[in-house]
């Protein structure tokens, strides 16, 4: 499994991404799910993906290979002239690389399944974000669906439905999803530290850094900690049930 | 889908079930998933069910048959020594249904799946709470795992995990029961009100009511509504983020 979040906010856009891959829970390695390309002042592509990792890993480096060899290895993402073109491409990679593997031997079309979160922003255009399905096409974050999830969705839901809004700062979006990332590493195996994020400011057209998180990372240890006693603190703030004597 | 929850507290048990059913999003209803049976004096048995409504029904009518009729329809839930031995029987008689129509017709085995919620007291025997799979076996709650959930558990999990204690008052625990039960419902269609719950005080030997909370209930609303602003307070509790400067 895995998890990732990618956020847009007014001010830009944010992602975060878990590193860990099982292949069952006695199989167990660190992986990078988040890659960058970017041609500063031109444009700026986030891609982040969630399972088969054979298939990511193929996309991945299809679409890498793409941006360096010109001429027939074309098309590359460098080169599409919108980030909806963009998305379309990662979208059409995607269906290629799990058709060819779901048409020949094991007909096991699932297990080669993968989704993918695409960020970024090209020349004029929006910063836009969007969600790529394993057949290839895709859905955009809106007003009323301003983040996407991938992986291992469910845990780290409630917190982003309840406290996310698209005016909060970039410091506070990247301490909304170490909450949500928390609960979901607290809940799942197959989620796991480090955390790489990434922030890329509207109209900067220049790439965040990607910074990675650490087990150690005495900031997550205290948001992990802390907030088990702001949600018990939360609870005993609601107003108190009366049973109703029997 | 349907979300249920059994919690084993020091003071007694405390069940809850939501009450939808679907057969896809355009054809919903509304069942209840808890049961109780009871010999004053003598037992409380409290029964929770997920997974396909014909099974859990079969299950349930079967159970409840065969307090009724004496002889040879027996063994009753009602006769059982101890909660292991009515625990073993509910699984026995799970186990037996989904047997009956996974061996004919369509193969479709995990579509006639079930898991329940088994809890109670009989005779000097410790409160007890057990978590039924659709193979017959079965667990029982514990120190270290003393609650368990059926059908949509992640979105609820979190909180269950965060603020319940085995020493809480009921009424905390309906109340935290409801928080977890409206993050659920926030975020699954197949999960929704109105709620049952019932609340056994060890020793009593005495059925709790079971109790409905429906959609227009005061108190729920105002968990619901209080909820998101309690949870936006304990997120700005936490300490800022700094983000590194690029």
């Amino acid at each position: 499994m895995t998890y990732c979040v990618g956020l847009r906010l007014n001010s830009g856009l944010i992602f975060m991404s878990d590193t860990r891959t099982n292949a069952g829970v006695d199989n167990i390695s660190t992986f990078r799910k988040m890659q960058c390309w970017s041609v500063p002042g031109e444009r700026v592509i986030t891609i982040m993906t969630a399972g088969n990792l054979a298939t990511t890993q193929a996309v991945i480096s299809l679409l890498d290979e793409r941006t360096k060899a010109h001429g027939e290895r074309s098309p590359s993402i460098l080169e599409q002239p919108s980030m909806f073109q963009v998305a379309s491409l990662v979208g059409d990679t995607l269906r290629e690389v799990i058709g060819e593997h779901a048409d020949e031997g094991q007909r096991a079309d699932a297990a080669f399944n993968a989704t993918m979160i695409v960020g970024g922003q090209v020349g004029d255009g929006e910063p836009r974000l969007f969600l790529i399905y394993p057949e290839g096409n895709f859905i955009e974050a809106s007003d009323d669906t301003p983040f996407f999830q991938i992986g291992e969705t469910k845990y780290g839901r409630p917190i982003l439905v309840r406290a996310f809004d698209p005016d909060m700062s970039f410091a506070d979006a990247v301490k909304l999803l170490m909450v949500s990332f928390d609960s979901t590493i607290k809940a799942n195996l197959s989620v796991g530290l480090p955390l790489d994020f990434q922030v890329y400011n509207a109209n900067s057209l220049k790439p965040g850094k990607i910074n990675r998180i650490e087990s150690d990372d005495m900031y997550f240890q205290t948001i992990s900690a802390g907030w088990g006693d702001a949600l018990k603190l939360a609870f005993d703030s609601l107003p108190e049930f009366k049973l109703q004597p029997e």
